[in-house]
């Protein structure tokens, strides 16, 4: 596994970043994907820039949604990383139990209809290309 | 590509079917993944009972969020004629062009953050384990 | 796309292999792939060196068997060219219209549920560790 | 990890499903994925139905080719509590060593020759459309 | 298929940033990747600068590896649009028929003994953790 | 897990793989995957002799070029055996933390821009087919 490097030991543009994370999110605790990527700052500062931004700047959709839709692509992609955090960042940003049922019964048949769709061979109708 | 079989030439069981869709979703026209799964009645007739629930039925989940975790799902695999008919169904259902645009901005990031995650082999935090 | 090599323009060493997979398959057609292949003479060999005995040396496994095994890795892929060619083979083979209404059935079953135990975040039972 | 929702806990609706997986499995043992999926009671209820019948009715697929082509799809996605219990499943209803090296040789093979096909961009033969 | 934006109809956000790809790869082309992207400024931006960065700016690696790489993920995700537009990428950086054979070996290579390690059920050595 | 055979119960047919293994890397360690698909000596004789010709013979690509391919495919498909094991060969041919850097932000940036395209479908540039 990848070191993870530690606030201390952290440079300072390494530590700029965490402590936007850290003031952003109204926390104490950095995930340690934060402190892998902090081997290669230029990584580490685009990816929370755009994670910042992306899942929680104002826009047309719910923070909450957005969790969801990280969530679907996590599990479909098989990351247990990012499940495990994403879905703690969704309970804390208001995903219910029921919430959580549904998303899966859809991750579950979305998963499903499209090798159905595939294996079938269903060329695209008309309609909708 | 598999046959599509049409309402004319379609046994009853698969015409049981095909008026159910015609019905709940208040159109004319059958999508042909319908015809192609009607191929074999049994199928059609479990993916159709579900999608009609699990897509459809009241819930947690708005009708339109329901679509963008479909879409999301079915980017991440490749489907295109899942992505070609959810986007037209999502978008009937009320997605607008700036929710279409945070959602590609969601799939993307988090497709890239699953491998930045993955390729650095960060383990799940003890927190969220 | 690639250039597809055909027999006439083929080095000696390219149609050794189309000659093979000629008597072998007992046709007087080479699939498209293996004229794509052709511009590597090496991988050329070493694939259809492997895809000889694998899918047609005796064995364990029927002949159709593999066939549906290779489909379900295909549909799940999502690689066209492999569900079309190898839907054939297997028809071919004696793969009748209810074992791919059945194949379709289960290879939609598995990566839906192959989704739930990963998004419900299940570990392996003590017993089949 | 999803809380697992055991026996004495369960309401009637989750017992009523756990008791039909040890009556038609004919065993005393319930798999974790089922009282994680208990947390859910209707996707509890759709995937054993589902999975019973797929899996499980008569058909034209021999019993044990079903599981070999789930675990091929499960390999492929990597769903390690799906390759784990499937393989158990798979040699119980009667997969021999030979059988699961053969399974393992043709995905192997499979998801090779997908991205030859994939990454030589070769088109659908005319004669496979 | 999304509607392309062209030149001509850009608002001056998107101009400036098909100012730039015309101008760093010194040409007068346009891909249509990022006519479609131009339908949402903020995503045309944060892409192509990190497009520009990540793959045009000097490092550790030579322009035509990165192209590699980049195309290893592609054939991987099965992205046709990916795969056409980088394998011409990759050749007008300098990636010979030699190279982009080794390449395809390799990429089928690593698919195929990917899924053998997870059908295996290998557990990583002590000494690589 | 599979069975790990060792080199004391190995039969001589997978003896003399392992012996070619030890002698071409020059090291006195097998890695596990070996030992697991020892139990099946023709799928360890065809995999050791694809792996040894395409990822060590002369080539158009360097030796350390092959493993970061190797790595791109491998965390696209979260292989965690494969990310480890080919992440210590890769250092032990020369890649430097500056190019593991390089190579992560390359596959997040192409996994991100696959779905991108996809999502957004964009069709093949007609220059590009």
């Amino acid at each position: 596994m990848t070191h993870l490097v530690t606030y201390d030991e952290a440079p300072a543009r390494v530590r700029a970043v965490f402590d936007d994370i850290l003031a952003t999110r109204k926390t104490d605790y950095i995930n340690d994907l934060w402190k892998a990527l902090a081997n290669d700052p230029a990584t580490l500062e685009r990816t929370w820039e755009r994670v910042k931004t992306i899942m929680g700047q104002p826009g047309a959709l719910d923070p909450v949604v957005r969790e969801l839709i990280y969530i679907a692509v996590s599990v479909t992609n098989n990351c247990e990383y990012c499940i495990a955090t994403h879905t703690a960042s969704a309970s804390a940003k208001g995903m219910t139990a029921e919430m959580f049922a549904e998303l899966m019964a859809i991750i579950g048949l979305a998963n499903e209809t499209n090798r159905l769709a595939i294996g079938y061979r269903v060329q695209v109708d008309e309609r909708y290309r």
